[in-house]
C-alpha cells in the first residue's frame, strides 16, 4: 500500500498550490520537489482560483495568516473543491489567538478538505470549535503515548467523523484515521522537533500525495507521515558529531529525496487500529 | 570575457535591491553574498525608491507578488531608471494567472530593463502580450533542445529586439541575448530543476552582474548564466550517496562562493550564434 | 556568569514571539531551537497581542517593514511591556530610509527594550534620532577596532543611558552595555559577514536569553553575543575545502546546537570596560 502511495506521487509528479506561511515555506518548497512533486506558491486573492486551477492539490497553512491571506485561502478552498482538486489544511497554531482559531475553523466550514494535519492541541482546538465540546471527545492528553494511545485512537476518529476528513494527529506515535481505520505510525525522531517546520513541510509532503493517490486519502496520508517519519530517522542516522538542527534540516528533505518504495516498505512501522 | 565579468563583481562588491518572493528570498540573499555582491530587500512602497538608491542595481521578481509590492516594483523601477541602475525582471510564472501576466507586462511597458530572465514560457508570455503575437515569433518549442535550438535563438534575439533588453532563457540550453549577438550556453545540470529558486537565485546573481558591468550588460547576463550552470556541475560532482536536493542547495551556493575568474573560464561551455 | 546565562535558556526553553523579516526568518526560527528556546512567528495585529501573551519573550525585527507588520510590532511591543516580557529590537537598515528610521525611533519612544541590537551605523541613527545629536556623542567610526574601541564604548554607554536600555553593537569587536558597564567581545570570524541574517539571528538569540534571564539583561545580552561569536569560530573550522557560505549557515546554527555551557566558558573572549 504504501509503495503504491509513492510510486503514484513519483509517477505523477502532482502540482502543488501552496498558501503557507513565509518561515518555512522555502523547506516546504523543497521537500515537493524532494518526493516528486512540483510546488506553486501564490497567496493573493486576486489570482489564486486561477493558480490553484492549473494544479492538481492545494495545501493550506496558516502559520503567518492575515486578512488578505485568509481570503485567498477560503478563495482558493472553494475553487479547488468546484475542481475536484484534494485540499490539505494545516491549523498552525489554532487556539493560540482567537484570529487562528476563527480562521481555522471558518476553513473547515467552508472547504471541504481531504486531510487535516496537526499537533494533538490544534486538532482539540478543531474537535472544540467555539468553546463547545459536544460531539467529540476531546479530552484527551495533549501529547500522544503507548500509554494513551487507545483514548488518542477514538479521540481522533470521532475528529475525522465529525469533520468527514482524514485526520493526522502527529506526535511521537502519529495517529491518521478516515473516522473508521486508524494507522498508528511509530516513525520519527524526537530531535525533528528541533527542526522549524516539519510539521508545515509533512502537511505539503501530505498534499502531493493525495493529489497522487485521490480515491484513497487515508492511505495516501499514512504513507506521507510515514514517509517523513522515517526521513527522520535515516537523516538521524547520518548526523555526524558537529552536526544539530541545521545540519538535520538538510538531511530530512535529503532522505525524502533519495527515499524509494522499497526503503518506505522496510521501515515503515505502521500498525491498525 | 566572462572572467573580466566576474572579476568586477568581486572587486566593486554591489549592492543589490531585490523586491522578491518569500519562497526563495534567503537563498537569493545568499547567492549575493556568495558571488561577492551583497543583497537589501525591501518592498514596500514608502520605501523603495530610498532603498534603490543606496543601492547599485535592482531585482524585481514577481514569484508572490500581490497590490502592495506591485507598486512597489513599479516605483522602485522608474526610480532605478531616474538613476541609471540596471534593472533584472525575473517574470516567474507570467501566463498562469491574469495578474503574473499583467504585472510583468506592466513592468515592461513603465520600467526599461537591462536584463530579463525567465524560462521559455514565461518570456513567451512577455512576447505575445496580451495575446497578439505580432512583431515576434513566438511559436517556438517551450523546452530547448538541440533540434529546435536555431528556432529558440531566433525567437530570442526577436523579443530582445522588440523589447530593447537583453533577454536570458534559461533551461536544458540557456540563450542569452541582445537582439545582434546570442550566447547559447550548454553549463548546467538537470537535477538544479529539483532545487527551488534556482531561476531566482540566477536572477538575484545577474542583477549583481550587470551592476558591476553596467556597460555590457549582454557579457554580464552571459556571465552569470555560466556561473549559475557551472555551480550546479560543481556541486552535483560533490553530492554524497546520502545528499539530496536540499544538499545539493547549499552546495551550489557555495560553489559560486568559491569560484574563480580561471574556474569559470576553465569550465565555460558557451557559444556564439 | 556566561555558563548561568545558557544554562537558564536550557533549563526554561523561553518561548519566543517574533515579528521578523521574511528573508532570514528561517534561521531565526531554526536558531531559537538550537538555543534550546522555541519560535512563534505572527505579525498581524489582529492576534499579536494574543501570542506575545503566551509567549515570554519579543523579538522585533524591521528587517522588511510595512505598514501592517508597524502596527503589529507596536501593539505587540506594548503588550509585552504590560506584561512584563523583555523585548529586543533588531532596528534594519535603520538610517537606510525614512520609513525604517522613523519606525526604529517611533518604536523606541513607545516600547521599552530591554535590547537593542545593531551595527554602529543603526545604533547611531537611533542615538541621532531626527537628526538631533544632542545627548549623546555620536562622532564615532562605524566599525568598531582595537585603536577606536575605548571612543566606541563611550559611546554605547551614552546610547545605552540615554534610551535606558541595553545596546549591544555588533561589529568586528562587539559592545554590549547598559552605560555602567560594558562587554567588548572578540569572539566571531569575518566571514560571518557572508552569510545573510547572522544579526537577526543573533537578536532572536538575545531575545531567548534575555527572557530566560530577566533580571540580568546586559549579562544575558552578553552571553549571547558570545554564544554566536563563537559558535562562528567553530563553524569556520568546520569548514571544508569545497563548503562556503550557505554551508557556513548550517554550520553556525549547528554549533549553537552542540555548545555546552562549560565549552562557551572557554571559548569566550569578554572584557570588561
Amino acid at each position: 500500500m504504501l509503495k503504491t502511495m509513492m510510486a503514484n506521487v513519483k509517477k505523477t509528479r502532482p502540482l502543488v498550490h501552496n498558501i503557507t506561511n513565509y518561515v518555512t515555506v522555502n523547506d516546504c518548497a523543497n521537500i515537493l520537489l524532494a518526493c516528486g512533486g512540483s510546488p506553486i506558491m501564490a497567496d493573493d486573492a486576486e489570482e489564486v482560483e486561477e493558480i490553484t486551477a492549473v494544479c492538481g492539490g492545494l495545501n493550506i497553512n496558516i502559520g503567518t495568516l492575515n486578512r488578505r491571506t485568509i481570503e485567498a485561502m477560503l478563495l482558493a478552498g472553494k475553487k479547488a473543491n468546484e475542481l475536484g482538486h484534494p485540499v490539505v489544511l494545516d491549523p498552525v497554531g489554532a487556539g493560540a489567538s482567537r484570529l487562528r482559531t476563527e480562521t481555522a475553523l471558518s476553513l473547515v466550514k467552508n472547504v471541504k478538505f481531504a486531510v487535516i494535519r496537526g499537533n494533538m492541541s490544534e486538532i482539540k482546538t478543531l474537535a472544540y470549535g467555539s468553546g463547545t465540546t459536544k460531539g467529540v471527545d476531546a479530552d484527551v492528553a495533549d501529547s500522544v503515548s503507548e500509554e494513551n494511545l487507545d483514548d488518542a485512537v477514538v479521540f481522533a476518529k470521532g475528529v475525522a467523523k465529525k469533520l468527514k476528513t482524514v485526520i493526522a494527529i502527529t506526535g511521537a506515535i502519529d495517529i491518521v484515521t478516515d473516522g473508521e481505520k486508524a494507522y498508528c505510525i511509530r516513525n520519527g525522531h524526537p530531535m525533528m522537533s528541533a527542526v522549524t517546520g516539519t510539521g508545515c513541510q509533512l502537511s505539503a509532503l501530505t498534499a502531493a500525495y493525495v493529489t497522487a493517490n485521490p480515491d484513497t486519502p487515508l492511505e495516501a496520508a499514512a504513507a506521507a507521515v510515514t514517509v517523513m517519519g522515517l526521513a527522520g530517522e535515516i537523516a538521524y542516522n547520518r548526523l555526524g558529531e558537529a552536526d544539530g538542527n541545521s545540519s538535520y534540516r538538510n538531511y530530512i528533505i535529503d532522505a525524502v529525496f533519495r527515499m524509494s518504495p522499497e526503503q518506505l516498505a522496510e521501515g515503515a512501522k505502521v500498525e491498525v487500529r
